[in-house]
């Protein structure tokens, strides 16, 4: 299978990456590294890392970013970080991906339980993640081709957990083999409109 | 207690007004009609919305817009409608008009059953929903002065019914009573970041 994986060289991305490339063509894409760069803010770099990458058979979107503040702090344009990244980012990948997959491909996007439980400083952050998880749901209405769009909501992953356990007081850390795994079905798995939630 | 109505000659804003007009000062507010005019996807309108209507006890927006299409023919474009109207309009009447609420007042944003149950059409329509559903969640840990945010997400609201009923196969209409209700529990309640959900 030829699977490519937008934010391949993150922190997650990686760890899916590196597990899925023992028995798959894996590509990895990004801003800043990767075989292919793309920034998902903009749909014209979108389609240009699709003209590169072609037809593949599975897309993961590990990718998107969305301003952490205090709401106090948070301008009007300060969400629209949020908006134009982690949110249409990923709208558009499915929008502009789905022409460059093999029948019956998957697309899997990355959400958090932030979408379900957030905690303070994440307004902007909680909103596009919930956005993502009701326009999974009704795109997977619709698409075409036997095309399956899923997303993974993961809760703070053991390998970003000293980083962030000050923000998500008493929650559990997700271990790495369990984030691999939430992919790992949706990519294998027969699920559409799935959100493949993961929180410890 | 003063209560402002965005949306308030709207299909239900107008049913939520009438009840709430017999016990208490109403200010109705639009696009086209009511006591004051704006344009919730400009937070300049918003911003001079509330210069007039000065302080309030309660705001209640039932307004805000989102392009219904199949997914084939959204366009990036049409998906910002959503995100500037019914997503980021809603957001801003939390910013901004946090300021202009008398202590321990309550504001009440309207989403729909589409963020837990969409359609078809609704990709951009149900992504801002279940945006503003989490946002709603987030934003109450964070409110200051006693504010109160909650979320009414209905259902086909019976007076739409006949309009929208065949893009809702077997869905049930929500009766009028049970929409006013709603926003009365969100006003008079104590509840805080709570989604009251009401899809029959």
């Amino acid at each position: 299978m030829k699977i490519l994986i937008i934010g391949g060289n993150g922190t997650i991305g990686k760890k899916v990456a590196d597990h899925l490339r023992t028995d798959h063509e894996v590509i990895t894409a990004g801003r800043t590294n990767g075989d292919v760069r793309v920034d998902i803010s903009q749909s014209d770099s979108i389609k240009s890392m699709f003209e590169k990458v072609k037809m593949v058979d599975a897309i993961l979107c590990i990718a998107g970013e969305a301003k952490w503040a205090d709401f106090n702090d948070l301008s009007e344009e300060d969400f629209y970080i949020g908006l134009r990244s982690k949110l249409m980012g990923q709208v558009n990948v499915v929008r502009i991906g789905r022409s460059y997959l093999q029948p019956s491909g998957s697309i899997t996007l990355s959400t958090g339980i932030l979408a379900d439980d957030p905690v303070v400083k994440t307004t902007s952050a909680a909103m596009v993640n919930g956005g993502i998880h009701s326009f999974v749901q009704a795109v997977s209405l619709e698409i075409e081709n036997g095309t399956r769009v899923n997303a993974v909501s993961l809760g703070v992953v053991e390998d970003a957990y000293e980083k962030y356990r000050d923000y998500f007081p008493g929650h559990n850390p997700v271990p790495t083999n369990k984030v691999i795994n939430a992919y790992i079905r949706s990519i294998f798995g027969k699920g559409n409109g799935e959100i493949i939630r993961i929180y410890e």
